[in-house]
C-alpha cells in the first residue's frame, strides 16, 4: 500500500491546489501572481427537446492553444514565468480550473426543474479540476512510471470522495483528453475532472438500464458481461487477478476498450487498495497496446464511469472507458450524421479484429 | 405547385435508382456494369450497457476517399467510365448505397429484443440511399438554383413516403454531410438516407419528452418551442410565412440552427405543398447566412428530424436541425470526454450571440 501525503494550498486567485507526494516533503511554495477576480460559473440551460441541460461557458474561447515548453501553463515553476503550480517540481498535482464550466455556485443555490417553456438561466454549479500527472511536459499517461501512475491513481480516488462531499455535486467524471485531434490545447499530460449538478444523460441512460437489470437479476450488470466476455475469450485483451480489459461487444469506436475492476464497485473511492494498486499495469498495458497498433502515438478520450455520488450505486460498475477515433493511420472516425444526430453509431471495424489486432502488438 | 416527374430504373447489380424531373423527359440510360453480387448487410448488436443498437458494418472500409472529378462516382456518365448514374444528365437521382450500413433483410427477419447477456448478432436491416443534389460536381445545397433545391425536396418528400411504407423500417433520416471535417468522402453535392429498423437513441429521447408534453398540454412541444422563440426574437435568424430558422436556446454546437415548419407535421411526406414550396428561400437564406459567418464553406451536419414511421406522429415534428463545429476561422469545436463519453454538452457560444452574428451577414 503506498505511502501518498496531499499538501493543500491555496492560488494566486483563491482556487485550491493539491500536491500530491508519493515520499513525504513539504510544499510550501507561494503563488505570487497579482489577484484576479475569478470568472462566474457558466450558465445552464435546459434543452426543451431532449431534457437535458447544456452548459454555455462563453468564457472559453479565449484558452492557451497548445503552448511552447517554456509557456506551459502545467510545468513546475522553475523560472521567471509564474506557472499554475507554484513549486519547483511535483509528482501530481491537482488544481481548480481558472475557467471553469462548472464551479462553485451563490448561496442559496438549487438545481432546477424543467419548468416548461420558459427561457430560465441557472448557474452551472460544479467544479471542474485539472489533473497534471507529472511535472515533465513531455510524455502520456501511458508512458509514466508505474509508481507515478499510481500517485494518479491515489489523487483520482482521493478527488472522487472529496467532491463527492459536495451537496450541489450529483456526478463525478474523471478523465483525460489525449491528442490535437480530439481537442487538446495543452501537451502537458494531464486530465481533467468535472463535476456536475446533475447527473449526465449517458450516466443517466446506463443507471435506468443497470437498475433494471439489477432489480431483475439481483446482481450488477456489468459483473455479468465481465463474465460474458470472459466466457467469449475473443474480445479479451489482456486481464489480471484485479482487472479485465476487453473491446466491448457492441464497441461504437473502431478502437473502444473497457477496463472493468473484476470485483464490483461504484466508483474509485470504493476500490480496494490491492485493487487500486494493480490498475497502473493493466492501464499501462493497454495504452501502450493502443499505441503499437499504428506505431504512432493514438488521440483518445479515456473515461472514467462512476456511479452517481447518490443513487444507483448497487447497480451502475465503476469501468475505465477508453476510445478512439482513429480508424487507420491518416483516417478518422467521424460523428457524421448517424452518429451526431442520431445517436445511431455505425463501426467499420468489427470488435473481434480489433482486440486481436490489440493482443498482436508486440510489447 | 412544381411538377415533378419520378423515373424508377434498376443498376447493374440490382439497386433501385430514381430519376426526379421537374419536366417531363426520358430515362431510359442502361447501366451497363458487369454485375456484381451486393454486400450483404451488416450486423445489429446490442450494447447492453445503454441497451442501444450499434451497426457494425466492416466491409464500409474501403470507400474512395474524395475522387477527382474524373473520377466522381456521382457524377453523371459522359464519358468512358460508367458512373452511379447511367444517364448523361440529370436533376436529382437517388439510388441505394453500394455498401448499405442497412439493408433489406432475409425473408422472416424480424427486429431482435434485448434477450440479456446473449452475444447475438442480427442483420442490420433497413435502406440506405444517395441523394444527388446536382449533375454538376462543384457547389453545394445552398448553392443550388430555388428551382433545384425545391426538386430536391419533393425528392426528400417521395423518398420518405416510400420508404416508410418497408415493415422493416421504424424511422427514416433525411440528411446531408457537408465538408471534410465531417468526414465527407464524396465532394459531389448529395445527402444521405437511412431508414433504420429501430428508433434511434436521439429520436426515442425526443419521443418521450415530446409525448409527455403532449400528454400533459395537448399541445405538441415544438409548436410551443416555436411560439417562444418568436416570442424572445433574440434567436431568431429568419422567417416567412411557412417556416422559422432560429438558434435553439440550448444549443449543443457553436452554430446549431433550427428550421421548423410553423405548423407542426410529423414528416416530411406531411407537409402542405405550400410549406414544401416555401422551404427552398429560406433554407438558401440560412445556409449562405452560415457561409458567410467566417467567409468560409462551413463543414455540416443538415438533419432532418422526423417522427418514427409508426408511433409519435402526434407529438414529434419535423424540423431541420443544422449543426457546424466551426466556432471561429482555425478552430473546430470537439466532441472531448464530457460530450463524448458523458453526452454532457459545453458550448463556448451564447445562442444569442450566434444568432445575433447570423442575421449581421449581408447577403
Amino acid at each position: 500500500m503506498p505511502f501518498i501525503a496531499r499538501h493543500d494550498c491555496v492560488m494566486f486567485d483563491g482556487r485550491e491546489i493539491f500536491y500530491y507526494d508519493s515520499v513525504e516533503r513539504e510544499r510550501t511554495a507561494v503563488d505570487g501572481r497579482e489577484f484576479e477576480e475569478r470568472p462566474k460559473p457558466a450558465e445552464l440551460r435546459l434543452d426543451l427537446l431532449t431534457n437535458e441541460w447544456i452548459a454555455v461557458a462563453s468564457h472559453r474561447q479565449k484558452r492557451a492553444f497548445l503552448p511552447p515548453k517554456e509557456l506551459c501553463p502545467l510545468c513546475p515553476t522553475t523560472g521567471p514565468l509564474a506557472t499554475e503550480i507554484a513549486d519547483k517540481d511535483f509528482e501530481v498535482v491537482v488544481f481548480e480550473n481558472r475557467s471553469p464550466s462548472f464551479a462553485q455556485p451563490d448561496p442559496g443555490w438549487h438545481m432546477a426543474e424543467n419548468s416548461g417553456v420558459e427561457t430560465e438561466i441557472h448557474q452551472a454549479a460544479g467544479r471542474c479540476e485539472v489533473v497534471v500527472f507529472s511535472d515533465q511536459h513531455e510524455g502520456s499517461f501511458g508512458n509514466l512510471p508505474l509508481a507515478q501512475m499510481r500517485t494518479v491513481m491515489e489523487a483520482w480516488r482521493d478527488r472522487t470522495r472529496e467532491i463527492s462531499k459536495l451537496d450541489y455535486v450529483e456526478q463525478v467524471f474523471v478523465f483525460e483528453n489525449r491528442g490535437e485531434e480530439v481537442g487538446v490545447t495543452l501537451n502537458h499530460p494531464h486530465g481533467q475532472i468535472y463535476a456536475y449538478p446533475f447527473i449526465t444523460p449517458r450516466t443517466a441512460r446506463m443507471l435506468r438500464v443497470a437498475q433494471e437489470y439489477f432489480d431483475k437479476h439481483g446482481r450488477p450488470l456489468l459483473t455479468d458481461i465481465i463474465d460474458r466476455e470472459i466466457n467469449d475469450e475473443v474480445r479479451v485483451i489482456t486481464q489480471n487477478e484485479h482487472w479485465i480489459a476487453y473491446i466491448p461487444f457492441a464497441a461504437r469506436y473502431p478502437y473502444e476498450i473497457h477496463v472493468a475492476p473484476k470485483k464490483f464497485v461504484p466508483d474509485l473511492a470504493a476500490l480496494s487498495q490491492e485493487a487500486a494498486d494493480a490498475f497502473p499495469e493493466i492501464a499501462k498495458e493497454v495504452l501502450l497496446r493502443l499505441d503499437g497498433i499504428f506505431g504512432i502515438a493514438m488521440a483518445y478520450i479515456a473515461a472514467w464511469h462512476q456511479a452517481p455520488v447518490r443513487t444507483g450505486r448497487d447497480a451502475l460498475g465503476l469501468h475505465w472507458q477508453i476510445t478512439s477515433i482513429r480508424r487507420a493511420p491518416g483516417k478518422l472516425k467521424y460523428l457524421a450524421g448517424s452518429e451526431s444526430a442520431m445517436g445511431a453509431f455505425i463501426m467499420d471495424l468489427a470488435p473481434e479484429q480489433a482486440a486481436q489486432a490489440m493482443r498482436d502488438v508486440n510489447l
